[in-house]
């Protein structure tokens, strides 16, 4: 981060025609913004949402409200434009980008074996990192994959320990009834029993647990940070591809604000673990990169003011 | 409302490309605007902001922290375009209007007696009244006035009680110290006793209490429900205007969504006694409507996923 933009960022900000502190956690994201891009008074011009597409083996057992083909069906739906975050993407000014990661594969079944080969992790990490171009102002990971929260509970529960066991870290997805919910439960639990000894490393746990689309995330989420440019974290399963990073190294993650707080059961459990305060709490559970394209009608507010907002002495407004 | 739009609205969200409820809040904005614009696919484009200004006789006992001709140089710098709100207007694409009330006459200092005449009251709520225009798809009541959230506060009191004492209803407003804020419960705690016996008449209490621009809010609230156009609650000041017509008639604010819950301390118990569920919660406490401005990038985004999207037939999605 780059503490001469954010200094002046502040110092900009403690005479604009406000209170000081007035806009609340608009003047965070100012500043973390001008942190990351290295500018004083930072912009919301190049924004860029991904939305990843990958298949799970573990949605044969029958833990997603929703038929394993609508994954193909959905990327379809985001390159025709009739998705929410094809809406949001545009009515926001976002550039939107899918990458669909070997639909016809799906990764093998994470209860019985590793999810993925060493190869298909490496391949994965880098359709991420190869998303995420330099000079962006703000990127956002979406994704689409049916079962993917089961892959993301699992993940999270070996990153972050599943005290109180395992099934805390499973929610209802896309609207899973009691019956789902159960196998999904069981089917989280079976997994870390069969690769148990083997998820210390968080790149390991993500191999054997994770998906496609989940990688690519944690290697666009990574490239991020290399390139400076600020991340805004969507839900569950990219708040669970970034704890990656942040299992890694503490720290990783300060490029990242969390959007949002979503009804998936787990997800405030999720960001607490990254230390993240989301923005919006607004009961989403979409998926495809939705909080946060919904959230960056606030990064554009945010920015706005700051950038447009008379000083007092330019107004001739007397200070408090 | 149209219970017809409302029901049309719902079945056009229930065949769209998501899992039902998965957009949370924001189908239930949709659901608000078709209800009241009587649109099964309700828009936002005539979106409209009035920001109110007056001047309060209490201001002179040390109640704010920022000095009494800050008012008039806001109006100049809302109309120079320099202001928070003018580049949230502007971001969203609403209309922003300014409407100063007398600000060479401050209301009277309401601690030893009414702040308004009758006269004076009616003139604010139809300054309120001729400022909501037909056909707008919403509009948002902001304000400016120095010493406005002790009115707001001795207000509030009056309307919805002081059970603990007034000072519960007391903030730090703009940045008050605690001496300030000393100065500011004891003010309020006068009021109520000077006024005491005749503030169960609603509308009388904001005569005593209230302040031009809080009664121009009251009666733009009020036109808004009659021309059938929903409104986006600002903070505290917006809150207890619109509490005025809470009280006088249960159900008047049917046509209102609270848009944050800001960091003036009484904010969250006012809320609570309209029962609105705040959409954001961002530490903001800059009035001039900020709160619902930033709001407006929510209602866009419901607006855009709700009109937009394509519908499971239409994409041919294989439904949950």
């Amino acid at each position: 981060p780059d503490d001469g933009a954010t200094a002046a960022a502040c110092a900009r900000d403690a005479v604009l025609t406000k209170p000081p502190g007035a806009l609340g956690r608009l003047e965070e994201v100012v500043r973390w913004l001008a942190a990351w891009q290295g500018r004083a008074v930072p912009v919301a011009e190049r924004l860029k949402i991904v939305v990843f597409a990958g298949n799970h083996g573990v949605a044969a057992r029958g833990v997603s409200a929703f038929p394993a083909e609508v994954t193909v069906q959905m990327v379809e739906n985001f390159r025709r434009g009739g998705a929410a975050i094809n809406q949001l993407a545009q009515c926001f000014g976002a550039d939107l980008g899918v990458v669909s990661l070997q639909l016809d594969r799906p990764t093998a079944d994470f209860c019985t074996g590793p999810a993925m080969s060493e190869e298909e992790l490496l391949a994965a990490l880098a359709a991420g990192w190869e998303a995420v171009t330099p000079g962006l102002d703000l990127f956002v990971a979406g994704e689409m994959g049916i079962a993917n929260t089961t892959s993301a509970a699992a993940l999270a529960a070996a990153l972050f320990g599943a005290q109180g066991g395992s099934a805390g870290w499973c929610g209802r997805g896309t609207g899973l009834d009691d019956a789902g919910l159960a196998r999904k439960e069981a089917a989280v639990a079976l997994a870390l029993h069969c690769h148990d000894g083997h998820l210390a490393d968080p790149f390991e746990a993500l191999r054997r647990l994770g998906g496609r689309e989940v990688a690519a995330m944690t290697g666009a989420i990574l490239r991020a940070r290399i390139e400076r440019v600020p991340v805004l974290l969507d839900g569950f399963i990219a708040c669970a591809a970034a704890g990656v990073l942040e299992r890694a190294r503490p720290g990783a993650l300060d490029h990242c604000m969390a959007a949002h707080l979503s009804a998936e059961g787990a997800h405030g459990r999720l960001l607490a673990a990254l230390n993240k305060e989301p923005l919006l709490s607004l009961n989403l559970r979409l998926g495809e990169g939705s909080g946060a394209g919904v959230a960056l009608g606030l990064i554009r507010a945010a920015v706005a003011c700051h950038a447009g907002m008379a000083t007092f002495a330019e107004a001739g407004v007397s200070g408090g």
